[in-house]
């Protein structure tokens, strides 16, 4: 036997634990704890560590044999403090079992509530309340509860749907109601309660096939178990999956003396939070109910009472509040939520019970909060002198700034509009407009200045530019990487995607939901943090003018190590990045002319540059498209005024940009005046098995040596022509530093040709992307010749894993299924993988070349873990699209300051 | 101005270089000092180091300044030792200048002899020999020699195509001979060759605008510099780029004083091999000329007499050898062949002079020699006591094993066979058979035991079977990483690819070659080591019986450390491995049973397998597969008889097993009972855009668990039927050691049942390929699973470059050519980049599993450099096809044998 202390006492005359040691007592236990040593009035109890429930399931499922009597002497403590016994027939003391894991996971382990009623001790609680009806309802629950929570699920039993013990219960209980034309539960008599009780019973004793444990020890074991059970529940685990905790965390259990907000009129129950969760605002906010239990407010079957003036709104304005009707214990709450924030220094959830009119406090944990609240509230509590300037920024998370970077739907007006259908939220904030159902409309809609809501069955790369026209994208099919939500994300647009009840018909332009047709005739909103879709107009809030927002991330700026550029390929990119405080460009893809806009011309030239069969007929066509890679590159260098920017030599393979249907083929052909045959011939040619891993990136400048030079001349003349600007020139998909070698000597020949030109000397840098992982093994020579590197570490994850990004969706969902991989490493980079690779790399390039500028340039750059990696790993800046510059501004600040408090 | 000795004298009455100082003083030079140092009568000279070339090239083509002095003091040593004077109008010394670099390039750098003759020093040789037209014709020859080398080359001039000087200098020598009906150059009198250099001398001033330097001195410095400089020509360097030479060695320059053999029929000149070079034979051979130079032997403008009764063949049996026609020169010249035979333990290339009866050694050097030679000499000189064993080992380069292992053509009946054309030499050996053009036609003919040549256009994956059963194959198509290339490299099959003058017309069955036609009525012959195709039957030769090979082998393997596996997917090929020397099988894929011989039955059932809809009907199909998969393990097992085998789970994308011709398509249709609709939906949804990234591997094993179970059953069964076997399974594509995790699962649970079942323990082992980078990177995760690793360098060089295999034909040429890679990472293994990750994967492995098991099993397991690497790295085995078992057999045991002599 270990000597392990698995039981730690807590209110009554011993606390044993304190607020900071959460990781063993659980968020709840560690509070409970704190709260009865600054004095509040916490009833008694004890928690059992998380420590007992990892050893539990290491153990078989098996209590450590030392609990049993820790837990009786913890018992006998809070029997002392109470002036009650457990199990007592004459002065019986209930208790609760309740989890609580580090990391609070709400409603997805058990509770249970009454332990040690039984036919032995009930009479005594009788004679003690005087209250009978109050006791056999306190019956009525803990069966019900318990006939579930321990009994059903923590025998693993999985019965069929309806079938469930608490479902049978319910019905049984209704139906009794029914019976007599009941409408409350609160009608039951005391003698309803006791035909129920013993009808339940039998009821479980059929269904469980054992009997209802009618000894308080064994209710209490039972619960205690269950609790620790719960942790590994299939809703737990799925939970924790979702939210990253580890499985190895444990939960502990909460054993504390029941206290009654259903003894009478005198008692009452409810939960509040100190200041306004949604808004952030400073009102203490909650709400109650009277004679009831903690489990009925939450339950929604009745309305709850508004604590305060400030808590009222439509539904419970009517009903007196907690301020009104009971003064003085109000007063004693608020003072109690005025000490809780001093000493916590932050916004707290907090539930409360009020026995006869003695206020008794149940919990006590920071308060979930929306982004706009989080913000609010950070900045507010700084000018209060509540918490210093390091806090409030570490106070919002960086993936709540989402929502406060885009118009939002206005939360009043979405309550009251009617949701047609939900999907995946794949674009954050809200927008609305009416129907369209091809790019070409929304194209159209945008030149009018309407707003319109794309609908399609899915999108694909030909709708990209009505994408960018369309106010929000809603799509019938695809996940969270289809390539609408791949898009949308990039730009921050509002998008739904996967929305599966929709049945679109892009000929007739209907779009049906069940039997409802909606045309381009009608308006939608759509939330896509949410992932609602409403029919008609909600109104909107645009949040980018906050001033608080301005100047959290000024605050947030403060702390930053790390620099933030932006991933922009036209001069609006630009100027949108800069306006989201983008220190300059980290990659700037020359290929992204083009698509989109004005396309036309120099996209016919660089096909005209593919189809040709010799150099020289490649180079007239190279000169024919100079002029525009060079107007294109001049007018970003202006829209960024002297800020750097990377620009990313020709990436994608040839065989993108040549037209694979027969009719655009033919278009082309008459153009260039050569025969149809030709295009397809040549298309052929460049047709490829794995086109990730081919004829690309710098292959594509070494094979073609004339189109890097293009490409180098245009860029160093246009800045030339635009002087005090730090163009970098960006040489992709490279593995070996001779490929670095062989573009640089191209380059050096046209800068001299250029500065001689121009009469000027251009500060241009040069350097490499890092997406080839052996570019990464190599990056001790790359960086003997690039300037700086960029890690591109889209390419590099799919490389590094042998994972095609196009290809993943057969498998990946049974990868995080099965809890192989625990997160998407296209959203988050995968440290231990890709991260040793960057490590390496980082470590290699700065032996031979110590002043080595190192960023990142994969959508990652704009992920808040991903961006912490970067800090850690020692990178100098990240680079990210337009709107997730402020994401990374703040993640970045938060991993310099978790530097400093370290 | 440095100390650097740049000038190091030999002969004569000083010899400063050893046969050790090959580095500074180049082979020639080396080795003519330590002629010179055992007593061998060399003529006296010096050598300017290759440290002088190094500088030269750094120095910006400019030779240093202590140059001259040296130069001259050691030209001074010459004079006295010769008695003559540099340039003296009375006895004047004539020199040769020669390059020597530390490793042989024959021809590639440049040659002047007969350096000092001017018309200040013509009179004064003429009266010493009193050979007017011998002087007159050395003449001749340094100006024609001088103008091309130091005028023309050194200065970088590139003429026009037969404007070099030295053609238009030949051209004008043989007008001359045409016009006075001369048939041989010793016609020319005296006063001819006074005209010619008359005439030369006005050319020369015409073509390269300057005279012809009349200055020993100028001349001996044009020499000089012209060897220096010819380390940078063309040739030069496309040579070290084929045979992997530094460009930084340098070439050294060897000034000796010229010994004449075209004094007259007294003198003579020759080159002799110490052994048959061709056979290996303990025979002293070589050729000689009387009254010639050197270069007239070589030249093939006269047959050269035999130089003893061995050399004598068909061409030269009628001529005098030196045996005969000087026994006392000849006998010196043996004891000198014995004496360096005894002094280098080597066989030796040698060159030599008779000036007036007077023998001169001018060079001697390790012999090259064919394969079988190599094998044969270190077998003799073994027996000998010439050499050691582990010399003996280190005799015979990997690479020229394979010449020893296949039938090859015999040489004497190539020799008179009619060439009709070339082509790339892809698969190694000889062939000889009819004509076939298809598949079915060689698999017919291999069921009669009819020989036949495959000839195809370019052959795809549906040829593989009719590939096996031919006995060589020919394409008009491809390169060296072609379909045919690649299997039949793989299999060790005679094959020549890309034989371009080949027209094949499949249909009407005919090959045309030029004018002629040939049909599948006609034999042709292969010579796949060097490409070559001949008309009709050629002679073979079987070497595989060969005695001394099996003792040379064994003695490899008494040294060797790293073990040997084949990789083998048939019992035939199991027995091979065997055969060849195998310890196990490093690689059996279990796919493999899906193609070729008896597949129909398997592959329709994977087919079904594959077609399902449904978990349900996917097990029924492989439990109808699984009795075949059971059997082929079996067998094998069996083959192998106790020896180790690793099955690998099945690894190609499924999308592969599906046919993609509609006729096909409808076939299986009807057969499996379904629409073929249904086929081309389920191809449709299997299609993937980097097939290579997808969904393959242990990917089918996490989706398809079902699938994993079958396969882990049939190896299990089938072990615990054979007994005493040692299965090892393997789990390929793997990037997390979850994936090891998920599988072992199921296998422990197979295992249990199927131990139960036989009421066994199966001696099974459990690992993972290494072949994603991921893998290798979290190696030491992977470890605590995996019993051993195998590292597919194919898929893991692929990932690591970001090369697919299939399509770097677009660039990798390019790469090949500008340098950027020096060597293709599919032959050979990239040791910086995929090097670098083996390394750290051992390193990690090793770190939490100490007696992990470590192999290869990529193509590279059976190269001669990669298999060196592996045994540096300190992995356990190699795994290779089984004909290159030897190959990788004797590296291994060079590998070890060179850390033995560090």
């Amino acid at each position: 036997m270990s000597d392990k202390k698995y039981v730690y006492s807590f209110g009554g005359s011993l606390t044993e634990g304190t607020g900071a040691m959460k990781n063993l007592l659980g968020g709840k236990g560690a509070n409970l704890a704190e709260m009865a040593n600054i004095g509040l009035p916490v009833p008694p109890g004890f928690t059992v560590t998380t420590e007992c429930c990892v050893d539990y399931f290491k153990n078989n499922s098996t209590r450590p044999a030392e609990l049993e009597a820790q837990v009786e002497a913890a018992l006998k403590l809070v029997e002392d403090a109470m002036g009650m016994k457990f199990g007592d027939s004459e002065n019986p003391l209930l208790v609760s079992c309740r989890s609580g894991a580090r990391s609070s996971m709400p409603g997805m382990m058990e509770t249970v509530l009454n332990v040690g009623l039984s036919t032995a001790t009930i009479p005594g609680l009788v004679a003690k309340t005087g209250n009978e009806r109050f006791v056999y309802d306190a019956y009525r629950r803990l069966i019900m509860m318990y006939s579930d929570v321990v009994m059903e699920k923590a025998e693993g039993i999985e019965p069929a749907e309806g079938k469930a013990i608490r479902r049978q219960l319910d019905a049984m209980m209704e139906e009794l109601k029914e019976s007599k034309n009941y409408t409350s539960d609160t009608d039951l008599t005391v003698e309803d309660l006791k035909q129920l009780f013993a009808d339940f019973k039998v009821r479980i004793k059929e269904t469980l096939g054992c009997e209802f444990p009618d000894d308080a020890r064994a209710q209490l074991w039972g619960g205690i178990c269950a609790v620790l059970k719960s942790w590994n529940g299939k809703k737990a685990v799925a939970y924790r999956r979702i939210e990253g905790i580890p499985d190895d965390w444990g939960t502990a259990v909460n054993v504390q003396s029941m206290v009654f907000g259903n003894m009478g009129d005198t008692s009452a129950t409810g939960v509040a939070f100190t200041r306004d969760p949604a808004t952030g605002d400073n009102k203490f906010y909650g709400e109650w109910l009277i004679n009831a239990q903690g489990e009925d407010v939450v339950a929604g079957t009745r309305t709850p009472n508004p604590l305060n003036k400030d808590t009222g709104n439509e539904h419970n304005r009517h009903l007196p509040s907690m301020e009104d009707l009971y003064p003085e214990i109000y007063k004693q709450l608020f003072d109690i939520r005025c000490k809780l924030e001093q000493h916590y220094h932050d916004m707290l959830d907090i539930e409360f019970t009020i026995q006869e009119r003695k206020l008794f406090m149940l919990q006590c944990r920071v308060g979930k909060r929306t982004g706009t609240a989080a913000l609010n509230m950070a900045m507010d509590m700084l000018e209060e002198g509540l918490i210093d300037e390091m806090t409030a920024v570490t106070r919002v998370a960086p993936t709540q700034l989402d929502e406060l970077l885009h118009p939002i739907l206005d939360a009043a007006s979405e309550k009251n509009a009617e949701l047609i259908a939900k999907g995946l939220p794949a674009g954050p904030g809200g927008a609305v407009g009416r129907i369209v159902f091809s790019s070409a409309e929304a194209v159209a809609a945008e030149r009018r200045g309407e707003a319109v809501i794309m609908v399609r069955e899915e999108t694909n790369p030909e709708d990209v530019e009505g994408m960018r026209s369309a106010t929000g994208i809603l799509t019938a099919r695809g996940g969270m990487t289809s390539h609408a939500a791949l898009v949308c994300r990039g730009w921050g647009k509002c998008c739904i995607v996967g929305a599966g009840k929709l049945v679109i018909n892009e000929v007739e332009k209907t779009m049906k939901i069940g039997g409802k047709v909606y045309t381009d005739n009608d308006i939608i909103s759509i939330n896509g943090t949410r992932g609602y879709v409403y029919a008609g107009r909600v109104d909107t809030v645009d949040s980018s003018e906050n001033p608080k927002l301005r100047k959290f991330m000024a605050l947030a700026d403060k702390y930053r190590k790390l620099g933030v550029r932006a991933n922009a390929d036209t001069p609006e990119d630009a100027a949108r990045a800069v306006a989201f405080g983008a220190e300059g460009i980290g990659l700037f893809r020359t290929e992204h002319m083009f698509y989109g806009k004005n396309s036309e011309q120099p996209l016919f030239y660089l096909r005209k540059m593919i189809l040709s069969s010799t150099k020289e007929e490649r180079v007239v066509a190279l000169n024919e498209l100079f002029p525009f890679v060079k107007e294109n590159v001049k007018s970003t260098l202006e829209a960024m005024n002297g800020m750097p920017v990377t620009f990313r030599l020709l990436d994608p393979p040839l065989h993108e940009f040549v037209p694979s249907e027969p009719a655009k083929r033919e278009a082309l052909a008459r153009e260039l005046g050569i025969d149809a045959a030709a295009i397809a011939k040549r298309a052929e040619a460049l047709h490829e098995t794995n086109p990730m891993m081919g004829h690309r990136g710098v292959r594509l400048g070494v094979t073609y040596p004339e189109v890097s030079e293009m490409q180098m001349r245009a860029i160093l003349e246009a800045a030339a022509e635009v002087g005090n600007c730090k163009p970098e020139i960006m040489i992709p998909v490279t593995c070996d530093v001779g490929e670095i070698k062989f573009q640089k000597k191209i380059l050096s020949r046209v800068a001299e040709e250029v500065n001689a030109k121009y009469n000027t000397a251009i500060d241009y840098k040069v350097g490499t992307m890092i997406e080839i992982p052996r570019a990464a093994l190599q990056a001790d020579e790359m960086a003997k010749e690039a300037e700086f590197f960029s890690f591109g570490t889209n390419d590099l994850t799919q490389m590094t894993f042998g994972f095609s990004r196009d290809d993943i969706g057969a498998f990946l969902p049974e990868y995080m299924d099965n809890k192989i991989l625990e997160s998407d490493p296209f959203q988050t980079i995968d440290v231990n993988g890709v991260g040793r690779l960057i490590e390496f790399a980082v470590a290699g390039g700065r032996s031979t070349r110590s002043d080595l500028k190192i960023g990142i340039c994969g959508e990652q750059g704009g992920e808040g873990k991903s961006v912490m990696f970067c800090h850690k790993a020692g990178l100098n800046y990240v680079s990210c699209s337009p709107f997730r510059v402020p994401v990374a501004r703040l993640a970045a600040a938060q991993a310099a300051i978790a530097d400093i408090q370290k």
